[in-house]
């Protein structure tokens, strides 16, 4: 059942009183390539009134602007941006909050449920219509420029503990290498946080031949892209700057140097074992 | 130091002996939208010479195609399938290996390396130029959709045993548990598999909270998509088919229901733990 009132105006009806539901796409970038970017995000980040992000992540996306107005903020500062972005589709206003990678992965689109959950917006804000846009993210571009290394089981773990605290990282850390999973280590290192890495390694140790395959990539899709595949022994964790992410094989994971000298590294699904028992 | 030897034909070269150097792309083409399939994977099937691949992933690429021969097999044989196109890149042909979602996650590069690595090919074969093309994976896609889940640390965990031993599944099982992972299933359950989901259920139930969400996602992106999100103990296994993505929360992951009735999920970074720290 449903009831419905009509009326009729004196004349045509121009100046509507309210504002539109306003839009908060995030939207994943993916690495930085156009070439790895969803269509789906090109279109939302065009169709878009507002752009909100991290000054690197428009910069990426710099030659689709055309009219939308930008909102850049510092390195930092997440639940203001994501504020900020609240406050704009508010007002009914179709914002795009742009994220490197995918939008979930170790981005903003759980932060813009969490706020929504804090039940601190205001009712027009609580209202828009969100919508989470996946991309390509940085382990994934990693693995393929290397081979295939995330070919079986593998997990992602963020070493920064300025939100999680330490022991959490470490259980999952104690975990993952239990659980022989190929692992994407997420923001491993910065200026401040310096050890973290290679207690992750020292945890990892007893668990990973010596000639496990280790990638560490930088810059994915951009010219200054950088993808460097060693054996387990030989990683040097002072390597890795806050721009890099590594991934290190499971116990089955392999190096294989073709013809060109090349190093490329995989994760058998085990179709040879298979080969072997049916012997 | 290099040596180089110079010649004078007595006419144009046309008729060059040899064959070029044959390529072959693993192409993850995403979950089937053409909105979520990456700008290099269409240009790299639009420039294809031959296209392998499962008969359902080279329907979904139908739109692209011009005048690539098909060569298509139905589900299994993944092996044949990846000789095959070992066997027309060896030609120096230009060949797509099709896979959906990412071409490395559970789909067909590990395969192309192990094939590569097993002494088996032909010298031509063993030439070829492999490349690995990423994509949006289901579990990306399902997250998406439903809110944010794999908003912080998150691992896939594939539950066929067709090729790894359930023992080792069964340890994956326990650390991903343990280590408090989102964590994504795939291979869920087949016609023939069905006990594998309702075990892993098993070895969460002391780990998880029952009102951790579960998200249920199969045809994503397909005019046939179906999502759904439930509380933990809600979650019944049997309803689960073998085109179907379980994605299982942390004990951290929250359900939020909006005010349009709609359940949303999604996994806090711990913003909200920082402000009461700070306090």
């Amino acid at each position: 059942r449903a009831t419905c009132a009509i009326a009729q105006s004196p004349g045509p009806i121009t100046d509507l009183p309210g504002t539109p539901r306003g839009k908060l796409s995030v939207i994943g970038i993916g690495p930085g390539s156009d070439e790895w970017r969803s269509p789906e995000a090109t279109h939302e980040l065009i169709s878009a009134s507002d752009w909100v992000g991290y000054d690197l992540y428009l910069d990426l996306v710099a030659n689709l602007k055309t009219s939308q107005t930008e909102h850049r903020f510092g390195l930092g500062k997440e639940e203001a941006r994501v504020r900020h972005a609240f406050n704009l589709a508010g007002q009914g206003r179709d914002v795009a909050l742009v994220c490197s990678g995918d939008a979930a992965i170790y981005a903003m689109a759980a932060l813009v449920y969490e706020v929504l959950d804090s039940n601190t917006l205001t009712p027009p804000e609580q209202r828009v219509e969100i919508k989470t846009l996946p991309g390509i993210s940085a382990f994934q571009a990693a693995s393929a420029r290397a081979g295939a290394l995330i070919g079986h089981d593998f997990c992602t773990i963020s070493l920064s503990d300025l939100l999680t605290p330490w022991a959490t990282i470490e259980q999952r850390l104690q975990a993952a290498a239990e659980g022989d999973f190929n692992i994407a280590f997420y923001n491993p290192r910065s200026l401040k946080r310096t050890d973290q890495l290679q207690k992750a390694i020292d945890i990892l140790k007893p668990h990973r031949p010596p000639e496990t395959p280790v990638i560490i990539a930088s810059n994915l899709g951009r010219l200054t892209e950088k993808v460097k595949t060693v054996a387990f022994k030989d990683f040097n964790p002072t390597e890795v700057d806050m721009l890099t992410i590594v991934l290190i094989g499971s116990s089955q994971s392999k190096i294989l140097t073709r013809g060109d000298g090349k190093a490329y590294c995989f994760t058998p699904r085990g179709y040879a074992n298979k080969k072997e028992n049916l012997q």
